[in-house]
């Protein structure tokens, strides 16, 4: 079954948009489980256990996973998130050519879908796109607040910025192969919404509500697309919502049910 | 000590500016070691052997050992490496943001440079270019046939094109910092050339050579900076030069030579 109607099928079932960010941070890992074989799947356990009634997906980052504990955790946690029926997204933000983009594609095995990069243009992304069964996101207007950098340059050919030529390519790359979504930060709500008028179809997945600072008004508008399909990311808001208390598990399940409610208002 | 000034000394040593490219592709290795604990360590290990002499860097590509495994046989890669005296380079990519992005650049801790992308802009790479001892390679003109379909993009502020702002902006994070490079590939000699032209004092790490049909001329010739520093990479060329022979290691080092004489010609 193709990712986007599984995730339609997931937002149906839990009425949430919401994207829980899994990055097991090793310094912010609670004392208990600190001694655990793999702490970062046993804090992922626990997390997913607390909040995966509010989940419409899960979104583990890359880069708290690359040793080779990491990827044992990261397999574990994958497994069990689908056990709970709830899709994972892998943030990579992969970008890279011919035989290592065709490497990289291979993570699709594992997870449901993936964020990629589009700096190094159509080729790079083709061995993701390909894989028409999983959901790729392209970074297009990031939340950083360096990410305007490149991609807000105004274009001169076509009277446009680069994130919004990015939307429009993806819309093209969606139409032949049907799996595309964008990534659009909640921190610049105007970019937010244009991107959504340039590209009505794409589901995006929107950071930077919560620890960033982004408006969740702006994610629970502009994120779903025409089918009400999209995602609302947030991290550190739920998964160190107690960080400094013994029930932090359940503090990150009330942090996601209450971003879930709050997205809910504006849907 | 800088990463650039000890590859400047190691270019002097071995006269060579090839970076040997270590992507064991499992589907490729030999038979023989197949059965090893770790058969991409073990692959590496004799790559290395037959090729540090004539080895300005290993550069592995991040994408072969994302698994568990793979990251032990990183790990023992890149201790032999240097073992042997020659620095490291790990070709991945990393474009985050953040703490995520600070978690990326842990890696520095163990290898000695690494390639960024640009497209999230001067924020998400500063977790990297704070670390001056390291290498920081970004990415501006890939070698990839789509690598123009947004680095070529004209912008209109600026009567330049993408590539030319990310190298031009590149220059002034390394005013800044003094460990920056550019990946600028050897497929699109005029780019290279240009871009050459426009930052006149970055090393560039140029592949494209070999397996992908770059000019070994004109990597020879832009690659290296002012100084002589600069790095020409190949990857299948060299460690799959033997493929399907028993003697694949001997044959390696033959490539390795012979692409660091051919390279000498243009220097």
């Amino acid at each position: 079954m193709a990712f986007f109607d599984d995730l339609a099928a997931r937002i149906d079932e839990v009425d949430s948009l919401v994207s829980v960010g899994l990055d097991p941070d090793l310094d912010r890992l609670p004392e208990s489980i600190r001694d655990a074989d793999l702490p970062r799947w046993a804090f992922n356990r626990r997390i997913i256990d607390a909040t995966h009634e509010h989940a419409a997906v899960y979104k583990p980052n890359a880069a708290f996973y690359e040793d080779s504990d990491g990827w044992r955790a990261l397999r574990e946690t994958v497994a069990y998130a689908h056990g709970k029926g709830v899709p994972v997204l892998l943030d990579a933000k992969r970008g890279d050519i011919g035989n290592t983009a065709r490497q990289y594609a291979k993570v699709l095995d594992e997870v449901d879908a993936l964020t990629v990069n589009p700096y190094l243009g159509e080729d790079s992304l083709q061995p993701f796109l390909t894989r028409r069964d999983a959901g790729v996101f392209i970074l297009c207007r990031t939340s950083n607040p360096g990410g305007g950098d490149f991609q807000n340059m105004e274009l001169s050919s076509y009277d446009r910025r680069l994130y919004e030529h990015v939307a429009i390519r993806a819309s093209e790359w969606n139409d032949e192969y049907g799996n595309v979504g964008l990534v659009v930060g909640a921190t610049t709500p105007d970019e937010l919404e244009t991107v959504r008028d340039l590209t009505p179809e794409l589901p995006f997945l929107v950071p930077g509500v919560g620890a960033q600072g982004g408006s969740a008004e702006a994610a629970a508008t502009f994120g779903p697309n025409d089918d009400g399909v999209g995602l609302v990311n947030s991290t550190r808001g739920i998964i160190f919502a107690g960080e400094d208390s013994d029930a932090w598990a359940e503090a990150a399940g009330r942090a996601a049910r209450k971003l879930k409610q709050e997205l809910e208002q504006y849907r």
